[in-house]
């Protein structure tokens, strides 16, 4: 099997898998438990907590545990928007979202909020001259990915930021969930930066698990009120052996990041320059600017779901953009904003390289590519 | 070590977490995804949720998972407060409930509802009378928690439910989390019951999982927006590791019911028996009416946090109450509801007992009971 879907999910780690039952066996107290198997717990969850902020140069008390992307994602537009919905109800989301932003803003719309969205290119990076152009006195949140999830572009989060620096009422959120562990920290964790969601599952971490950072000072109403955990931010008992596993997980997606990523970026450019070489084939990632392990493209009048099941029949795991948008049968939401035509969005295919994966693999998916696309030329005529 | 703090959370049971790794190991596809590897996922999805739905008397589609019971809660006060706010914005909870009801009620306040509470009498059980009376024409739901969960009352659902009978506009929503595996399925999951909220780590599952019964027909808006998955209702990608291990969890706890709970009413009753012979000891739970695992009391005098501490010394876990209030120093809600007076109160703690307890604890229990009373005794004059 080669699996290269890992922008959909990754495999836990075995080390991982090992702190999440090793945590789950051995302690058994509730963090806010009076006695001392409660502060047993809570020592490990601080811990976890502080190892989590020390790997992306924030704070502790800067980082929430949540169940994952979507309940970060929710949370920060809501809980923004109900936050500041006295000084304003105007949102800037980009045309490119995640559905846990896209669609959480499209229920803000119904809630008296207005939503408006910034445009991309035709490569897919959100025009930022026009993001500028709709801000306005009202604006509350400005949410952006920072690395998108369909066809890989790295989105202009620096320009955004700087843009931001006079506007120091609109909060920013990026949501982090493909950028970590695929680009620098650095390069997305920036100063100006007051919100952003991280989910464990695309890490080699636990399925339900993420986390969200909120910049000391920056506001926002509860998703989950209850119990007055997190800091009274985030109520339910904490999940302690899959948020170690995920400080777990973080530790060793960063370790080696350098060699890590390069090897990604080498497999992705091999497959890459022998796709270009192909007259039917389009391709909707590049390698400048855009994240070193997603590579999305098409065969010209072939629907993606048929190119997949043809990988598939050979055991190579790959996809149709997105997992969400894949059984709907509809075209990516991203190729849409980028104005690429109906038939041709529906080609697309993307593969998602990791770390684990190695230059075997791509040599014999790319042998197999070979065989697929003669088959399909003929198919497609 | 003697764990007497079940209500607060539950030893994950090892074949519970031998089903979490066998999932996380050999199972890694995202459910979405379009080839076998999502489809594979889906079919343990499927059957999970089905020995769910079946083990509760109720159809697959009618189960929704979640990442615990306060997400659940919230969900349904918020999901059917922005459901049905156009027929109406008034809600019924009562003086007892879990603050992952209690604060979500508090925050609809905030945005426009209603919230009225029902009071309970000096034992802990919700008024029906004066719930009915609280009744109008824009009720659109009513909130009551199934048992207790800081003094083990039974709630009279059956009643409730027998007076909405005639009131089919209005929801009838029920906190389940502290009834499954105390007392029978059939005694809460009512006909007339509309939601119900359930906590995997309350029965020897995993912590951060939790789900939802949603009857047939029953709408309510999305708390996590985003990708579409649980049939649309609640997005993230799905914990499908947490989700097979839950099913396995409840299917362990409700195997050989009877006996299990026989078992533990006993050794609440012999506890009980013991401790209604002190003269200083209070008692807020009784047996009859009262979940067969909680036995909540108090020293005349001695602060609840003392008692803790005392017992925690020779490695005996129980707790002040719930876990959520016992940090904040605050005597429990439930008691404050019941017209305890506030010094009382305050000496309240919780002993919850499992199945997994046994007799030889109850009586180690008891020997060291009777120590720190007599201490206690000299202390308090
Ligand atoms: C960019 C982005 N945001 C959010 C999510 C949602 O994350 P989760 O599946 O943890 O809810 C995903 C993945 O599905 C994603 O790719
Ligand atoms: C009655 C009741 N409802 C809800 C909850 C919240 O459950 P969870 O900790 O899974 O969020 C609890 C336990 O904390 C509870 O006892």
């Amino acid at each position: 099997m080669i699996y290269f879907d890992n922008s959909a999910t990754t495999a836990i780690h075995p080390e991982v898998l090992r702190t999440y039952t090793d945590v789950a066996t051995k302690i058994m107290g509730n963090p806010s438990s009076l006695h001392n198997l409660g502060s047993t717990a809570t020592r490990l969850l601080e811990a976890s907590r502080r190892q989590i902020a020390e790997l992306l140069h924030v704070r502790s008390e800067e980082i929430f545990f949540t169940s994952g992307g979507t309940e970060g994602d929710n949370w920060v537009l809501k809980g923004v928007a109900f936050e500041k919905e006295k000084f304003g109800k105007h949102i800037i989301i980009s045309a490119v979202e995640h559905p846990a932003v896209k669609n959480t803003a499209a229920w803000l719309a119904t809630q008296g909020f207005e939503v408006e969205v910034a445009p991309v290119d035709e490569k897919g990076f959100v025009k930022v001259p026009e993001l500028e152009s709709l801000i306005r006195e009202d604006t509350i949140l400005v949410s952006v990915m920072a690395v998108n999830n369909e066809v890989g572009a790295i989105q202009p989060i620096k320009e955004i930021a700087k843009l931001l620096e006079d506007e120091p009422t609109i909060s920013f959120h990026i949501d982090a969930v493909q950028a970590i562990g695929k680009i620098a920290v650095e390069d997305f964790m920036l100063e100006r930066v007051d919100f952003a969601t991280f989910s464990a599952h695309k890490f080699h971490g636990p399925r339900g698990v993420g986390f969200l950072y909120v910049k000391s000072g920056k506001r926002l109403i509860p998703l989950l009120h209850g119990g007055g955990q997190e800091n009274k931010k985030r109520s339910t008992t904490e999940n302690l052996a899959g948020i170690a596993a995920t400080a777990k997980a973080l530790r060793l997606t960063l370790e080696n990041f350098e060699q890590k990523t390069e090897k990604v970026r080498q497999m992705k450019s091999v497959i890459f320059e022998e796709l270009s070489k192909q007259e039917k084939i389009v391709l909707f990632s590049e390698n400048e600017h855009f994240a070193p392990n997603i590579l999305t493209f098409g065969i010209r009048g072939v629907r993606g779901e048929v190119v997949v099941h043809a990988f598939e029949k050979h055991e190579i795991y790959i996809s149709t953009t997105s997992a969400c948008s894949s059984k709907k049968n509809a075209a990516a939401g991203t190729l849409m904003a980028m104005h690429v035509k109906p038939d041709l969005a529906t080609s697309a295919v993307r593969i998602s390289l990791d770390h684990t994966n190695n230059m075997l693999e791509v040599e014999a998916f790319l042998t197999i590519f070979r065989n697929i696309y003669q088959e399909m030329l003929k198919v497609a005529g």
